[in-house]
This record gives structure tokens, C-alpha cells and sequence, in this order.
């Protein structure tokens, strides 16, 4: 059966990296801005829209109808919902193609047939401060202010865009299976214990199949 | 470095199994019950009617001052103050005795200096409904209607019981170092991973000390 692994995380948290390191870990393939790129290519919009759109930059209106993504969108939606379709065609080929771990873009609801096992990660806002400088491009200066309002304005795109596909909001813990607070520590540390967990969660999974 | 574990949970989550599986595993003490008992005997007043102010079925009013107990309550809360502060030194004692895993109690807010690893256990209705069936005592015949009150009844206590303590709402992510769900996993089969989390954590935090 297929071990499909989500990632959803603060800005700044380390979920990214916790993603990448557990998919090495476990073997399996690693999804996260390839999915836009691929999104991009089969809507035929611009990569920066696509993400933009993702991102809750750009506006659009809330189409989900209960967990299914609706395709009755607006007129005026028309470029959101090919982004959607797009998005939920693309999500699908990863799952059914191979074992992965997906980072972001709501697949943890998109791809709820799959039963894959949804990670949040979070951390308080001076680690996610720091983490963010250290990762900072070259010749990046914000204040920590800037820093913290940016984090919070990512954040509260993704939570905005989380609101199109599911009615359980962004971050809240009924939507995960596990949620890890990386606030002080390095995600490298936690990674083998976190693939434990997974991996006892999926053989207990498949154990339940066997004996259905 | 003392090693304290603190478990706040969900009514019918697992929890309390998780922590006494934990303790073991990790080979130290645990402190559940008992400590309302000591709590009784400290304060001088009922088993009962301690457990009723800290389950908020006994009325109090809210006394906490930023994360410090106050201790100067109303005159009429008298009572409730001596349970406090009892709780408050009982849970003091036991830390500075040994390393423990405490269920409950808010010893998560009370004993942060002690800098306990914080794991919040939580489950769907359905999983916590099922868990207090198969634990109710001979005799005990609720429909799956009763049981979810009562769940939520417990649930919606614990949440009022520790806003007399901490600012941060029980249950939410920011207050616990994990968060796990057991909807639809055996506790026992979790106990291993988690324990390995906690390690790592520990270790880390030993780390961090000895570079100090």
C-alpha cells in the first residue's frame, strides 16, 4: 500500500528540511516546489502566478464544497480553478506513481483517499526568526520585526488557502497525525525519531489492511 | 538534569496509558492520581473535593497573574487557594525527587522552570468513544450520544481548570513539544517512537547545558 507522507509547517519551522531529511531517511521520493513547476506547466500559467495564487497573494474565492474540490467556480475564478484541477490532477499522478513525501500545497486533504500520514511543524517565533536569518540569502538585511511580520504574512496565506480545501482549519491538530515543535532544536536531531513514529504508523496501517 | 515528562490529554486519548507505558519504558516514575491524594492530605480536605476544583466542577474564579500562582485570592476562594497552593508544592517536591512522568495537574505550566518535555495526546471522537467503552467499568451501559457529553464535559474542565494558570489555552500546539493523535492506533504500539522523541530531546537539552 502506498506511504504517502504530508508536510504542512510554519514559515520558518524547519518543515521543509524535515521533509527532505525523513524522505531520505524513508527511501522514498521528495515533492515541494517541483509541484508548482508542474502545476505551472499544465495550466500553462507563470510560475510566480502559480505560487502566487498558492500563496493567497493573489485573491480568489473559497470553492470548496465540504472535502471535494468543486469545479462550479465563478467566471471571473476561471484561472484559480485551472491552477486547482491542475494542482489536484498533479498531486494525484505524485501519489499513484510512488511512496513520497509531499511538502505543503494542501495535500494532506487532497490526497485524504490515499490515507497518508499528515505531519505539522511549528516552532515559537524567535526560533523561526532565527532559523529564517540563518537561511537568509546573502545581502538579505530585515530587523527581526520584518522577519516576524513576514512570517506571520506566510502563515496566514497558507492558512487562507487551506480554508479552499478543507473546513478544519490550517495548523489545527485534528488534521495531523503528529505535531512537532522544532523551537530550539535542530531538525536534524529529530528527524530519526520522527521516522520511527512514521514507520510504526504505516506497518500498523498495513497490518489493519491485511486483516480486513 | 531532571528529566520531567508532562502529559496532557484528551478524555478517552490514550494518554494517561501513554504516560504510564512511557514512565516505564524510560524506566522512572509516574504520578497520575496520586497526586490529588497528596494534594487531599496537604490541603486537609476531601479526595473528592479536590478532584472537583481541579476537573472545574467546583466553581473558583480565575487567579492566575501572567504564569505565577497568585496567591491573593478572594477570601470566599480560600479553599480553592489552599488546593492550589498544595498542588503547587506537591508537584514541586516530586520534581526536585526525581524524574517522573506526570499526567495531568497542569504540571506542564507549574514545573516550567524544571523545563519538562510537554506531549499533548488527542484523538477524533470516534477513537475516544471507542477507548472509554472498552474501559468502562462492568455494568457501566452509556450510549455513544452520553459519552461524547461526557467527553467533552471532562475535556471542557481541563480546558477551564488550566486558564487559571497559563494564558496559552489547553491543547494548543504552542504549549507542548509533540502532539499526538491516537485515532486508530493502539497506545502500546506508539510508546516506543515516543520514547525515542523524548530522548533525543533530552539529550539535546543536556547538550545545550554542558555548552552553557
Amino acid at each position: 500500500m502506498r506511504r504517502i507522507v504530508t508536510i504542512s509547517r510554519e514559515f520558518g519551522s524547519g518543515g521543509r528540511e524535515l521533509g527532505k531529511r525523513l524522505a531520505d531517511r524513508m527511501g522514498i521520493a521528495y515533492y515541494d516546489n517541483e509541484i508548482v513547476t508542474a502545476i505551472a506547466r499544465k495550466s500553462g500559467f507563470a510560475q510566480s502566478y502559480v505560487q502566487g495564487v498558492m500563496e493567497k497573494r493573489i485573491q480568489s474565492y473559497p470553492i470548496h464544497y465540504g472535502r471535494t474540490l468543486s469545479l462550479y467556480a465563478l467566471p471571473n475564478n476561471e484561472n484559480q480553478t485551472s491552477i486547482f484541477a491542475a494542482q489536484h490532477e498533479i498531486l494525484h499522478e505524485l501519489a499513484e506513481k510512488e511512496d513520497c513525501v509531499i511538502v505543503g500545497r494542501c495535500a494532506d486533504v487532497i490526497l485524504e483517499e490515499f490515507k497518508p500520514f499528515n505531519v505539522f511543524v511549528y516552532a515559537d517565533m524567535m526560533s523561526k526568526v532565527q532559523r529564517c536569518r540563518l537561511r537568509a540569502p546573502e545581502g538579505e538585511h530585515f530587523s527581526d520585526k520584518e522577519l516576524e511580520k513576514k512570517i506571520r504574512q506566510v502563515d496566514s496565506g497558507r492558512a487562507k488557502y487551506r480554508r479552499l480545501f478543507s473546513p478544519v482549519k490550517w495548523g489545527s491538530r485534528e488534521a495531523y497525525h503528529l505535531c512537532v515543535n522544532t523551537s530550539g532544536i535542530p531538525v536534524k536531531n529529530l528527524v530519526e525519531a520522527v521516522y520511527d513514529y512514521v514507520q510504526i504508523w504505516f506497518e500498523h496501517r498495513s497490518e489493519k489492511e491485511v486483516k480486513k
